[in-house]
């Protein structure tokens, strides 16, 4: 059985790929994530070295469902890395740029520095998701299931000004993580701003990859430090269920209301 | 008189600008940031808004001293936004790719949300730069005037293990910054990790420019929390003398030794 995950990025020998509605935000349009692990997926299929430890993606243009081309080209190739471009296209006009650099990364090596902590949470049968039948969830969120200690304010329509979240995350139907999902992952939490009642879309998201998930939970924060002149940023960790960093990202968002 | 930034950064109208060694840092080769900074500057030239907000810059081959050549095009101009791409060249081969966003900025507009704190450091006057005639200092460390509240452990040849530092900063020959100058300064200061001994080279760097600086010293903060597998993170935030967020940066950077 192929994951929805895997379905909904597959493409095709000659670059054809299908966006499908069921990995839609809040604002009704494809998760940019969603779209930039498509580039990063196409990438991969070209890259000397296998595992991505950065990837770049600017969002040119709203996505939307239907049929898409998505290109990818080797931009230089050195000894230990290599780049890459990746470009996603619909009605023949570019809606994602992505840039990457590939490497081989080690098998979770200690961390030589580790100045930061995962997130502290119940165990995920002790925590709390969306309730069943809920109303007014984007179709991504079908796709993940996150779990929090709490629920969040903004969920029970009580914004209570803290655009920061600990919660636990894995996608719906049992899929394991891996380096190719995780700008998906890293996009695929309600915004953190949704606790100011702001919703915004994503101008650029960068992710670095600095592990191979091991299967299981994925124990994650997001954290938005500034809101101004129309524009804030989203930072991302991702901690596997051995307890290693295995992603960091950071977004910057326009707000649209 | 045209400040050593404007000078180094000064591109013809055909593309052409010299890379020169004043801003070589510790490994002897020009400064990323540096190079970003040209990107963006002949980015600006061409964009139909003023203001950079976010720019991504991956770094494909070491550049070097001596001419090179830059071209920058427009990928996507939109009702709030414009994309575009730069490519910096030497000898004929890209060295660095560099994609960003455009837009207009408000007038440090007061933020919505801030959950970050600047900097607490004494006065810059009661603060210690390098000290007079220091050796080992690579050329960058000329260029600006970066001061600590106490003398870091690597400069004192006790590195510390604590890969975090604030500090002032600016340019030592009293130029402003401006919003295309600040993907320099994100990197213009010793790397975090030198603290734990470390030497490590930029392989890609994403600068998202949060407001206009007003004149003055930059407040700065670099902080790395992950070393692991032969690559670490740096992230800067830069703010200004007005205690508004300017800048925030990550870099992913290969450890090199």
């Amino acid at each position: 059985v192929t994951s929805q995950f895997d379905q909904d990025t597959e493409i095709s020998p000659d670059g054809d790929v299908t966006i499908t509605g069921r990995w839609d935000g809040i604002s009704g349009i494809p998760n940019g994530g969603y779209q930039l692990a498509i580039c990063l997926r196409a990438l991969a299929r070209l890259m000397p070295y296998p595992d991505p430890v950065v990837v770049s993606g600017f969002f040119l243009r709203p996505g939307k469902l239907g049929p898409a081309r998505v290109s990818a080209s080797l931009l230089r190739a050195g000894r230990r890395m290599a780049f890459g471009e990746a470009n996603l296209v619909q009605d023949g006009k570019e809606t994602v740029r992505a840039t990457a650099a590939f490497t081989t990364l080690g098998d979770h090596d200690e961390p030589l520095f580790l100045g930061a902590t995962r997130p502290l949470l119940p165990p995920p049968d002790d925590c709390v998701g969306a309730p069943p039948g809920a109303e007014g969830l984007p179709a991504i969120a079908r796709q993940v299931d996150l779990r929090t200690a709490e629920p969040p304010g903004w969920m029970r329509g009580e914004p209570g000004g803290n655009p920061n979240m600990e919660f636990w995350l894995r996608f719906a139907d049992g899929r394991d993580a891996d380096l190719i999902c995780l700008p998906l992952i890293v996009d695929a939490a309600p915004p953190a701003v949704l606790d100011l009642g702001a919703l915004s879309t994503t101008v650029e998201l960068t992710v670095c990859l600095r592990a191979k998930p091991v299967p299981g939970w994925l124990a994650c924060r997001a954290t938005t430090r500034c809101v101004a002149s129309g524009y804030h940023e989203e930072d991302f960790e991702i901690w596997d269920s051995a307890g290693t960093l295995v992603a960091q990202s950071r977004q910057l968002c326009m707000i649209v209301e």
